[in-house]
């Protein structure tokens, strides 16, 4: 291996050397009838001996296979420039304190071209340097708790951060902003929404769809939303700001508990299901959607609830699921089971021993849908019926993936079973929505496009 | 138990028993300060001895704890009018065959208010009698093929599925249309897009939300947009046909290998994922809605590959998964894995030694995504890029659900682990959209509710 060609290898890293490329530089790749230029990033120590992996102008990398046809040329050395943070802009009096917890993601790094290395950039000054217009906005105090990709996180990470949320308000902070990969920006949501009762002042998750540092980068746009939700709104909830729209107009909080991610790559990925928005940010002004919130004011007092149980599982039913599956969560000792059901919460009779055999044990086992949009019912089908008439427990309009951190959140609560059931279908923190008078009533976001006004 | 009053046991039986009521008769619940009125109906063998359960007007069945302040009262015997069917209707002549294979599910279905059961009323004459408007559209045959809830549906009768569709295309039948609960549709519909190769007429699946016999039933509407579709269209594939809106108007068809249930109860629940409708039935006219499709031709000669292998899995990860989940997949000796991972395609890092020892033992790893809408791109970072590099398949637009079946029916044809994995990546039946110019280009029909034009 080459120290200025890390991780290439054999006849890839054999052809690189030839034309004295390094990692930085600029290349032109011609393969049969096919021409890529881009800059020549690092690769991964298990990756193979054949594929070079270049990033091209869209900010994607691509691997190219390195052939006896292949032809690579180096086109130019990129400097890129170097990150020279600004003198920091003067401190506007009178501004509300924010602080910005960064834990990792696109949202907060740069990739530094020479090391291929994610480079959280989120001390104050650097975060000025990138956005300057949030010492318009707020006074910031910045920390980097984690630097994960955000599918590492785990429930010991919502956790650290909880607490890390309840410190900086102790301390002050009129509003905090997270700064977090979207992969699990709507877990995390979710379970800051319950580890933060009694919240004074709003919690704000961020993300970005793509990295600062490419021309079609939502970072900026979210992270001046997301201070401005932070100071400014009236709601003292936890809640994920991301664009509204593929365009640059408008950013949208969503409730932390009803908030998925609906797209891998879009930027307005993010959508607030079964229920709608609680507020959008349009130039630079926050308007509240509903009036239904829980208010902002610095005379509540947080109350911290941190701990996770992580032997609570998702279980996503398919057709011809081995009931098997269930009985291997029963002997790992896991303690509760969220299924995704199909339709209005069924899964197939195969496993109702299994199902069966796990209430007996003990486990609390609770249905949600793999739909995403409406509300389970598990009085309509015999197979509903004879599931609920087992013990096991309809969640209502929950969303799976908070159904699961809910549950992890309830048994790291509380061991009495009774009580955890109790909680698991007691509205907390906005998961349920409320039945209106129609039995299962058409939701008003069923689109994710729709604006949710 | 009584005959009349079958499931009914404890005190909700004695109650029952003292005021004369049996199942069917319509009743009067009075509990504290709500007046409940429905017909009685049967309970479960499961259920307890403390609930009676109605259905209530609006079709749906509620339960009701009797206590000693609950006052019932006998309304009214029910008595259903019976299901006479009128004589068969004159069959027009020049009309096209088509054959209705009922597979069970709401649409299929009628409650037999006496018995509680589930009656498939799918006989022609039936048929006839609850939608007449069939006999201008084609000359129907008929055939009960199972009577089951689609969540109940396995792999075994995919293929039982498949071979009756290719025997009643040899019997000259010039489009098919198969009822089925809708559950599981999603998935059926995949594995007919498989199984049936070379089609030469239109194959609809299609459901209802809300069965026959309620007033806001979507049964008729949607059965008739089926049969056009399978009486006129000029495409030979397997498509899903449901209402487009909440309202009446429209029936849209959508691509078997792109489709999936996104309402738990509403009409339009179903919307094509990642690409557009492929027609639309509306005033009882069908538009096609692309041009890229296989068409109908009497000449061609269908390939019935029927085999389904169950040892594939979808697992669906969460933060904190436990990697002893996939260990316990290599362990039950399952071929193929899908992941349902996060954002572009990632997975912790954690699961890594226990994907890479099930990719060394031979088992086929591939990765979707649980945005459900978007591309897979695991060249982006570095957990997606060692995924790949450990041997990891990413399945680019490719539905969880549809990968599932795919992979499923790859493995039911061949044991040859190279050609499964080509086939995995190679479109079949349109699960996999072409990538436009733009990496990952915004989808047209990222809003289940949009009407995709």
């Amino acid at each position: 291996m080459s120290e200025k060609l890390p991780g290439y290898k054999g006849k890839a890293l054999e052809t690189l050397l030839k034309i004295k490329a390094e990692v930085g530089d600029l290349v032109r790749v011609k393969k049969e009838r096919v021409t890529y230029e881009g800059i020549l990033i690092p690769r991964s120590e298990l990756g193979d001996d054949k594929h070079i992996v270049i990033k091209i102008k869209s900010g994607y990398n691509i691997g190219i296979k390195v052939t006896s046809k292949t032809v690579i040329e180096k086109i130019g050395t990129m400097t890129k420039p170097s990150f020279k943070p600004p003198p920091p802009p003067e401190q506007k009096p009178n501004l509300p304190r924010v602080t910005i917890i960064s834990t990792g993601g696109t949202i907060a790094s740069r990739v530094d071209y020479r090391t291929g290395a994610v480079r959280p950039a989120i001390s104050a000054n650097d975060l000025y340097s990138i956005v300057p217009e949030l010492s318009d906005i707020a006074a910031i105090d910045t920390e980097i708790l984690f630097s994960v990709f955000s599918e590492d996180l785990t429930p010991k990470h919502w956790a650290e951060t909880a607490k890390a949320v309840a410190k900086y308000i102790a301390n002050g902070a009129q509003g905090v902003v997270i700064t977090h990969g979207t992969d699990t920006m709507g877990y995390t949501a979710a379970a800051l929404s319950f580890a933060l009762q009694n919240l004074p002042v709003p919690v704000v998750l961020v993300g970005a769809q793509r990295s600062e540092d490419r021309p079609s980068s939502d970072a900026a746009t979210n992270l001046i939303g997301a201070v401005i939700a932070a100071a400014q709104a009236p709601l003292a909830e936890v809640v994920v700001a991301m664009h509204e729209t593929v365009s640059d107009e408008a950013i949208v909080l969503h409730r932390g508990t009803k908030v998925r991610k609906l797209h891998t790559s879009r930027r307005d990925a993010f959508k607030t299901v079964n229920a709608n928005p609680v507020a959008r940010v349009l130039d630079r002004k926050l308007v509240m959607l509903t009036d239904e919130y829980k208010p902002r004011s610095a005379g509540k007092k947080l109350v911290l609830k941190p701990d996770f149980n992580e032997k609570v599982a998702l279980v996503k039913f398919y057709p011809g699921m081995n009931p098997n599956l269930i009985e291997w969560h029963i002997e790992a000792g896991y303690k509760g089971l969220i299924l995704e059901g199909t339709g209005l919460g069924h899964v197939r009779r195969e496993c109702f021993a299994a199902i069966k055999k796990a209430i007996d044990k003990g486990i609390i086992v609770a249905m949600t849908s793999q739909c995403i949009w409406g509300r389970v019912n598990m009085n309509v089908y015999t197979n509903g019926r004879d599931l609920t008439a087992m013990g096991v427990i309809p969640l209502e309009d929950m969303l799976a993936e908070t159904a699961l951190v809910k549950l992890m959140w309830i048994l790291g609560q509380t061991s009495d079973m009774e009580k955890a059931k109790k909680l698991l279908t007691t509205n907390i923190s906005g998961e349920i929505s409320a039945r209106s008078v129609e039995p299962i009533p058409p939701p008003k976001t069923l689109a994710p496009n729709d604006r949710g006004a």
